[in-house]
């Protein structure tokens, strides 16, 4: 049994989209949120700097004394998940491996579509732990830029012209190469599903953030480590202004956002 | 006469639309750069974060003895120069007052559109000031969160599905209402003039970088401060990698980036 929190972050709101199956998976547990939404986007930044912000991210949720880590970034986990294992002191679950791991397990044809920011597709982090899983596999990434500020500016219905225009673009790959299995490499994207699926209607699609929820629900489960508090509590750190965040990450947390929300500097 | 370099900075690439026009008017001056990529964009961003980081910005630059600032941010010239004034040490120019003194001069009916990033726009800055020329102008503000990531991103040539659409959806009212001039109130828009003016096809378009590089010109030479070099040097300073601020820089600054491109801490 453990009662510390789980703490979770992200470059900005995007992670609350892991937070929310967080909840669902795992009640009992408190949550400890950051957002460093001073700094989003972290997607299309260099190798350097997404590194330098994780570290920082990372020492303020051990400040807060959480027994676990989860890097719900799809960023940070595909370019700077190695560096940080290094320094060792909380258990650190990034978002891929959950990810990799069901892809394997649902695919019937061997082919799978990874789609991602500039910076996951670039390290080909997915692509290598599934390769690792599976040789045999073929894989086809693309790298979707427009997706995260499309979404962060309310273009996420799923006959949204605009949104379908740029999504026929990178996605237009896709069925045509057959894939049967699609990962979701960006917390933004599963609020765009209905519109990727619509263009890729044969393939199952993979989200991150839930598989890293259930994976660590799991963990904490077989280590003897949850909770067993009745009442869980929530808390939402930010790098930029409150107000906001509150208002747009109710969008990605499919719930209002209650429980303490302050604004820190890293 | 004076041979100090003049200092310009941006919220990350979008300032060397105005270093290209420094570079025409300006010839024989030096011109240090400084954009904040590792923290671009700063136009979704609160005004307390917007102010910290151009505090670091001027500050940065100081340190450089440069003999002039222009901000050549449509955010930070609406949201912090206030603030900025009070510090008084370098002399410093936005890109507001020189754009909104031209669309005074060149509007015939007195209708004006202003186009800029949210921050931009909620400041009502442009509006402010040109009221305070003229308290009859008509003036319609236009947020345009989408063009800077569009512009990014490589959507820039006129016939682009994707930024024409999403120009459509913003510009739609301007013609409805009349005007006769548009400010292009964020240095991304140059880029999309073309896209902007098939929209509004009867509007002379205001490019705030221009005007505030003409107005430096003719400042500095009235006060005898032009430098007498007869070759100037640029240098580039970047808060994220060089590489990708060198590669696509040069489509901002419609030239190859040469001198020192060098990356910094802020």
């Amino acid at each position: 049994m453990d009662n510390r929190p789980i703490g979770v972050f992200d470059s900005g709101l995007g992670g609350l989209t892991c937070v929310k199956e967080l909840m669902k998976v795992l009640p009992g547990e408190d949550i400890i949120y950051l957002g460093d939404t001073g700094r989003v986007p972290y997607g299309t930044r260099s190798r350097e700097t997404i590194i330098k912000y994780t570290m920082q991210d990372i020492a303020f949720l051990e400040k807060h004394n959480v027994k676990r880590i989860v890097i719900a970034c799809g960023t940070v986990s595909s370019v700077a998940l190695d560096e940080i294992d290094k320094t060792g002191r909380v258990r650190i679950t990034g978002v891929i491996d959950s990810a990799v791991a069901e892809a394997v397990r649902v695919t019937k044809n061997g082919k799978i579509g990874v789609m991602g920011t500039p910076a996951t597709i670039a390290s080909g982090s997915y692509e290598k732990k599934l390769l690792t899983l599976n040789p045999n596999l073929e894989i086809m990434s693309i790298p979707c830029p427009m997706f995260v500020p499309l979404v962060e500016n309310g273009y996420i219905e799923d006959d949204n012209r605009v949104l379908n225009l740029v999504a026929q673009e990178y996605i237009e790959p896709l069925p045509r190469m057959g894939v049967d299995t699609v990962i979701l490499g960006c917390t933004h994207y599963p609020l765009i599903q209905g519109c990727i699926s619509k263009l890729v209607p044969d393939a199952i699609l993979i989200d991150p953030g839930k598989q890293a929820a259930l994976s660590l629900a799991e963990e904490l489960m077989e280590t003897g480590n949850l909770s067993d508090k009745r009442q869980s509590s929530y808390s939402f750190y930010v790098t930029d202004s409150t107000e906001s965040f509150t208002k747009i990450g109710s969008v990605f947390l499919n719930r209002k956002i209650t429980g303490k929300v302050e604004r820190i500097e890293l």
